[in-house]
């Protein structure tokens, strides 16, 4: 297999080789976590969060939390992927229709370049959870469109272009608290705003590492393979939720089709700023960058509600892998 | 007031006058249930069911329950509204795409007409419950459409006419189980393929009668003090769920802006039929005939996941009553 | 054992003889329900609900609920205690305090004369459930005093004089909701305001009749072998609770002090009107008249959530029943 | 097919004929219940109970709840199958270890017949439910031996002969409550105290009437065809369980492998017995007698955990529908 | 704003500055915890415990805990609130009626100094946890008197004079678990064995990190601005409860009404001593000391209900920041 | 007392020296975990393992899971009981029914020595929990025999030698998930087989560190003064359940009845390594070591469910404690 990526190169990605010895699939960075404690006055963690390439360095939306624990969605920027600053205030979203733009809350913010616009998808609170849309090319004026989908719904995340000529959203239905079941579908829309043909691409359950609940987690990847989704999956121990990272591949024309998913997760939560911190034992994948020259992946992740982290990967290797340790049915 | 109902007249609309000294908003045919046990062999209960007028006479959508339990969806005609028949083969269902008509289970149809189309909408089993759609002009033929949400939902009623433009639907966006919170939302479609700009219109709470959930009950009925929607209202005891019916007033224009909703449930669950069966406790309305003439309304209903029942009342009577005696948030 | 009661006699009371062939401790009066479906224009239902003698005839308390479902009280009056009639407005409770009289539901009321003064007391809505308290003595004018306890309690009794020179009074504490505990504490206080040395009496348990929770019914009956407390018993089934009638004695100067405690029900859910209503399932006794003459028992019990039941006994046989068939800790 | 039934014939077998116009494969006793309310005094409920031909009539070991609610085992005799007369005391359990006859309750006995010795199985309390055996050759002495499991046990049902000689057990593992699971095992012993090589046979499931779990009835009854048991399934709705009757053919030789299992109840909760009672809508088979020449069935079940019932079918019609109403796995 | 504090100067009062940078409105001792892992053989925790003043240093009542994990109370001694030893036994609490004494737990102890006199109020078990009070002026005899109020209810805390004439407390209603809601509440008393007057303060809910529960912390401190209560504030996470500490401003004469709220939290936890323990993610604010001429605060909270922790701040700061950043309702 | 020890001297046994000043009666190794992070590639964890004395070394079976988290057996080896390898592939277990062998999951192994074969215990997934049985006498080939119980089992531990003639087993009677309850019984068996003559051993509830569940750790020690068993105790936090080690004392002959328990834990999650992890709070002892010539102990205890640690004790020490320090029932 020689696989190829149809992304553009990002040289400037940030990047540590494997380390001797370690054959796991990702490999943590050394200097973990990249956003620590208290990154802003009174901001109690920056977690769950997503960057993209952003002229000569990067940028991303962050989900910041201060001490009142409502999440709040901010820009945050750095020269090379490791290093952050962030916007003090949150970002302001505008609408014609104030309705629109009601905040209750925002988290877990996915963004995604579509022919040249950076769209923002996220958790808003809309009488209930349920996927938020906003849209912006310079990071400072973002334009929120309505919520894709009724609620209960969370971890809404769009492909990287149109497929059959429709925007298409991974989503995951909830109910209105800490949901113990969840699957991840697909919806298609023509104008991001009316989305339907909704459907199945896989459930919770077998194996244990994915018992609870499953999520997407940042914009797929696609390779001449299919359509790379790194994933979130949740197991229940007596304790609670425990959140790892797998990775599964989707049929490129057909995208609710699993051509093969990992049988087991590829980072699961080990590090000291992993098992604690406001939720102890959460990995959750939100955004990648991806350099198509090298197959470098760059994952940045949430640790524990608290910190992002950021861990290193070989976009083919991990292809290789979910081909070759499929989950059985 | 004199209120205008934009609907057809229906003179031979099923019809008791109010028993003397009889108050209710709505009052019970005196020979319910319409539909009692074993309509049909091995059939456990027809209950949940939608009627409309159809030539001299009515026709509906039933769901119907054998022996195994798992609900499907029957066609039943009745000369005068009160006796019914009913076809002994489930609705066959038709897409190009298997993955439509796909089935798991389908239950608590309404039928709505709109530009001489009639629209099935049901609870639609799709990895859980969300809500189908077909369509019909002869109740043989049945052309499935794409389910209209993602699921978790239940409660998928339309406008008899597009809104603004657009297909509208209430639903009530739920859980995997016996879910026990519910509101009710309206959404949006150009083709009834998308949908979109979902809006809050009412959620449950306060008072007691509809302190767990609150669902739309048949499609709404056009006036001109605004559309009149019957809907259903369940409180918790500590012997399970009470499903009563009450009514609110949406505006036309905008139907998730609430006029008024009543207080207080217009019926509930009283009479053996309604407090003894599948489940005790149920008052549920479905499917509703109106006789823009007279004002009168005959109201089906289930009783008891067991039996479909009939009441009858005034829609301008009703309309008054709401607005008279209205919710205070 | 020849038992004196130290009540007045009351040969008025209603009463019907033991039927024929029937050993129980109570009998059910043969025109039962008392109180009826709709005995009041949209009222669902008066039950759990307190009678006593008033001049020639019977006066009460009575739980109204309307199509909203939220109790409220009322005042019911009859000339024989058979047939009664009801305001057709809840009771005005005054205070100079706005916060003693905010008003959020009531239900569940006793009323209990002690020194010529009517007390009324019922499970209040004060940020919870808890326990109301009003004087009165021409049942026209209501004070309501402050609330005995802190939130969350439910089935407040006050003991019809003082002991030890202090008001008592019986509760069982519990939580926001359908409480799945309940044990019967006393409480004193000098002057129906400030409330202290609380002590437990009898805990929920064995035998499983009263498996999930126990509370006081009527105010407890004066005999020379002790205090006569009729109370509910709770017990869980797969299909919710089932609430039965039972009794025990109290010591008359500590009457937190169990002398015995029957080891079984003396009425079980068995008419219609008790297993078919709002809630299955269910007899709930509030109110007692006793002639101490006779030993004649009248017990209102509320029935199902929605209906008010009679039922007679003998006051000295079931004292008997309770010290020959006591409960084995 | 011509079933040939392995069981003596029965020509005094309580029946009615199937009523004209009835396509159901079980039809209820039209004098139903057989056991009504009081059948003792003081004893709200004789059900869940079985029966067995005795000398020219019936007897047999039935599950008896006084006002206490904790349940004993009494014999009662019938000449007829249908007018039951109850011993007023429990059964005595004799055994010479006092941790063996260690009384907590016993509840919903089965009586097997294997070489002339009548075997009592039950739920019996030790530490939690689990399954008591007794033996009897004159239901006035029975022996209690051990515990056939550890608890957490219900429903355990012996085979009526040994099978590749070991005595067989039916049972299903359960929990400390109400239990929302349940699948049916088969587990085998020499000698009826040390039990092994546990096998599962069937679990909950689909379709919707057996989705909550399933237990076995009344002993298997040996056919051409394969062992006929008859079981309860239950479903859950927003008020509780629901108890219907289903049936399986299990394998002469490996009992534990079903040959087909019917994908639909044959009697579902319908008349008012059993839907009103202690716990309504329940129905819980618990004896059969089978006239083996005629293949008639008298099948005993409790009703709404209350009333003894019957209902009449015939063996070779059961499993003629069982083979061919398979449920697809 | 110039605030004056209504207590005693504490000049050795135990300090450390605000560390440079740091813009929290308390920050933690550099050398936490103040009291370690296994302060006494055996022991396993102490902590959720109150210091007071005493003589030229300081002393105290600590939750302590041994492998058993039942709590009790003991004193522990420190000459400059930073280095405590503590008695090897639990205090020994008399009164001449043994009920009051019946000892089944006890933890989370604050002190009140009034009038000259220490007052110990604790979580109480007596048939589930209440609020037991002691009282004492040498810290070696102390008399118990009657459980304030009936269970079940925690975090009872005294305020540090009588208002209006009475004792006033401060306590949380519960249930009999780990409770997942909670108010605080208000209730006077004349006498410290009879409580009324109860009133509601404040409500658990928005924002979320007050979302499941609030409960009364240290003594409220007595400013010109109003009664300063430092309370603990909880959140409800997929693995658990977060505590954290917040503060609120109460009216001087009715201190049941709030005056401002703080928005947000002033400490969570976030060291790892809070993080990793018996129970992870508590910052549980118990002891306060006060400086009244500096304002200088030292508090004292439990951390991961293991160890005891000391934070400092300056009340000045706090109640402007309260009232600067106020909870909208 | 000068106690006896029924096993073999093991003068190889790992060892440390009580620290000086500690008073536990159980301390741990300074080097633990002895089987730390990622002891094989892509293992997330082996711990809840057993090990025994092994030629001139020490073998165990250890449960290993990976980054799937479906767990397996492994055997591991060890010259000295503190350095442990693994073979990379799980133990292949034969029978010649392959419904014995059928794979689910297995998890938390024990292995006894009795009469010249090994036999490893463990919860053994087939429709639920239970407990499988192997025997080996090489650790290379491993024959599974017939499960021991139906499920739902958990815990099951053998005693190193027949009593009365009769293997016999310690088991924990579950549920299907996280089971919030767990009691202690024995079973025994003539054949390893059949199992009968189950008997109640100790139950959980008080004090508070056994609060929700007791189990067997491992193999009973047989002293002179009766059986020593070590068991885990589990208590319930509000962030989940805590585990921790204690010990009883069981009659020798009548295994079930115990002699004293101890009524505190010996040893509590205190180390990081037990605090932080898969699931943190978890001390879970599988596997101990005993010297009988000095009464050393060594213990292999699961900390955290991810790593393998070890604590040292005197048996002589623990058996005085238990019998010094019993539980009051």
């Amino acid at each position: 297999m020689k696989l190829k990526i149809h992304a553009p190169a990002l040289p400037n990605i940030p990047w540590q080789p494997r380390p001797k010895g370690n054959t796991d699939l990702l490999w943590r960075y050394s200097k973990n976590p990249v956003v620590g404690r208290r990154p802003l006055p009174h901001v109690t963690g920056i977690y769950n969060s997503a960057v993209v390439p952003w002229k000569k360095g990067f940028i991303g939306v962050f989900r910041t939390e201060g001490m009142s624990r409502v999440p709040h969605l901010h820009v945050g920027r750095s020269p090379d992927g490791l290093k952050f600053t962030f916007e003090p205030k949150p970002i302001v979203l505008t609408n014609a229709d104030p309705e629109v733009t009601r905040f209750e809350y925002a988290y877990d913010p996915r963004v995604t370049l579509i022919d040249g616009v950076y769209y923002v998808t996220w958790c808003n609170g809309y009488h209930g959870p349920t996927i938020g849309i906003a849209k912006t090319t310079d990071f400072v004026n973002f334009e929120q469109v309505e919520n894709a989908f009724l609620p209960y719904n969370r971890n809404g995340v769009l492909f990287p272009r149109k497929v059959n000529g429709k925007y298409l959203m991974l989503s995951r239905p909830s109910d209105t608290g800490h949901t113990p079941f969840g699957d991840i579908f697909t919806s298609e829309s023509p104008d991001l705003v009316h989305w339907g043909k909704h459907r199945h691409v896989l459930g919770k359950g077998w194996p244990w590492f994915q018992g609870t609940k499953i999520g997407a987690g940042p914009s797929p990847i696609e390779t001449s393979e299919g359509w790379l989704l790194i994933y979130h999956a949740v197991t229940g121990t007596c304790n609670g939720f425990v959140y790892s990272i797998s990775a599964m591949l989707l049929d490129l024309d057909q995208p609710w089709k699993v051509i093969a998913s990992a049988n087991q997760a590829l980072l699961c939560p080990e590090a000291e700023y992993e098992l604690s911190g406001f939720v102890p034992g959460v990995c959750f994948p939100v955004g990648a960058l991806c350099d198509a020259a090298t197959g470098r992946l760059a994952l940045y992740y949430g640790a524990a509600d608290t910190f992002t982290a950021l861990c290193f990967g070989n976009v083919e290797d991990i292809v290789r892998f979910v081909k070759e340790n499929p989950l059985q049915k």
